[in-house]
């Protein structure tokens, strides 16, 4: 059978209205779809998530949500990342379920609090503070001081960032996360209908090309800045995460714990700074 | 011990840098804090979900949780919801656990989907068509034709939404979801971090004041259209789901099989109807 693999895109009829006029006509749309990530390990199978994405980059979004969720912990671990193909399956499916296959056993108590995405409460209690201790007893630790970072170079990021965003010129509707170096240089941008996923797609290409941690890079994205957000950066080991709205106090707190440095309100002559301030060259 | 509650917003320090000049200062926070939401029935405990919250109408996002969920159908199942009471808990944490009690069992078929959240999967595929149909299968019907809509009603509708948007004013950084008659007189907003919590909150409101469902209704959201928020709209039966921004081509897919009217980038002159464009009044 032939494949309909879905693309990133999507055409859909629409009706215009623009003073008053009613138009019939087309738009192009952000495609969103189910994506399940399946890990193969120890001759297991566990289906770890389902996350509505956009397609495209899928062995990357699979790779990185398996790295950031502190299951995959290293390239070497990755023996084969592919498409389902399971026999029974129609040709569009194939393309919605990505199995990642380690190249030994992982532990399954890495992956017990995926199958039940509520553990972590038994174990930490629910609170902000609980949930950064969670982090550290994962192994995370805060990041070294430095490199210096230019305000000319923070504020020249955003238009960078929209410039590189392909599927957003054509449907107004998608995230994305760009890595750019400490000096500015764009160095790669992947975008979905989910920031988390755009995050997810930039770790699993750092994983895949062997490129983490990615130390002395800034980090980008579209929206607000949230828990989740800050957690993936520090996961990937940047030392700044940018955007151009607000960040939420769990963001800051995460942040400040780690050494993250958080810009946000990144806008044309002005952005603020609220946690690890150091990071910023003097004169700025 | 006295209960630390969290409050919607949180004052931190930052560096403001304007026109290459920074200054220690503070700014106001949207709160993002876990709440736990716990389903009591039947003499068990289902800890349902974790999702990260701004707080404030805690008991109104874990009932609208359950009821989009298709955990809870009617108001009379509700017993009580309130903070748990956990005495080996300290008191911020009060504030961060929700329960719902029900009045007679759930059904545990209805539970286990959310306590296994990629168990959809085995059953019906991994495609859009097929998460359309798992609605279908769950009880979800199409909505029934009418009321119509006045263009000029729903451009206004944007600048009420803001208006009520208290939380926003302060910190920069919230989604709200609105409730609008059909006339474009404002019910209900709803303030989070997560657009999906800020639907829940609405749902929760309408759920627990009997006012479900809202037939004749206009829902209104700041963010993009996902599946997720299309879900949700569809929940509560309001018969139109309006955004300044894109939709996902899965939300346009759920909106055309259910004919609810999805309108988007509803901005001054000029908004996009991508199905059931039956209910725009003739003269738009």
């Amino acid at each position: 059978m032939a494949a309909a693999r879905p693309g990133p895109t999507t055409r859909a009829p629409a009706l215009t209205v623009r003073d008053g006029l009613a138009r019939p006509g087309e738009e192009v749309l952000a495609t969103e779809e189910p994506l399940e990530i399946r890990l193969l390990s120890g001759g297991r199978r566990y289906p770890v998530a389902v996350t509505m994405r956009t397609p495209g980059a899928d062995f990357e979004l699979a790779a990185g949500f398996l790295y950031n969720e502190g299951i995959v912990k290293d390239r070497s671990q990755l023996r084969r990342v592919s498409y389902c193909l399971d026999a029974e399956r129609d040709g569009a499916q194939h393309y919605n379920i990505v199995n990642v296959e380690t190249s030994g056993p992982v532990p399954v108590a890495d992956i017990q609090p995926l199958e039940r995405h509520f553990s972590m409460t038994s174990a930490c209690g629910v609170c902000g503070r609980a949930t950064l201790e969670s982090l550290t007893a994962r192994g995370c630790r805060p990041l070294a001081d430095g490199p210096l970072l230019q305000a000319e170079v923070l504020q020249a990021l955003p238009d960078e960032l929209r410039r590189a965003q392909a599927i957003f010129e054509s449907t107004g509707g998608l995230h994305a996360a760009g890595l750019f170096t400490n000096e500015g240089a764009l160095v790669a941008v992947r975008e979905d209908v989910g920031r988390h996923n755009a995050m997810d797609k930039l770790a699993g290409w750092a994983l895949m090309n062997g490129l983490l941690p990615l130390a002395g890079h800034i980090l980008v994205v579209s929206g607000r800045s949230s828990y989740e957000l800050v957690q993936k950066s520090l996961a990937v080991g940047a030392h700044t995460l940018c955007s151009v709205s607000a960040p939420s106090s769990l963001a800051v707190d995460l942040a400040r714990e780690f050494n993250l440095t958080l810009v946000g309100f990144l806008r044309p002559g002005r952005f603020n700074v609220y946690s690890a301030p150091h990071r910023l060259a003097p004169g700025a």
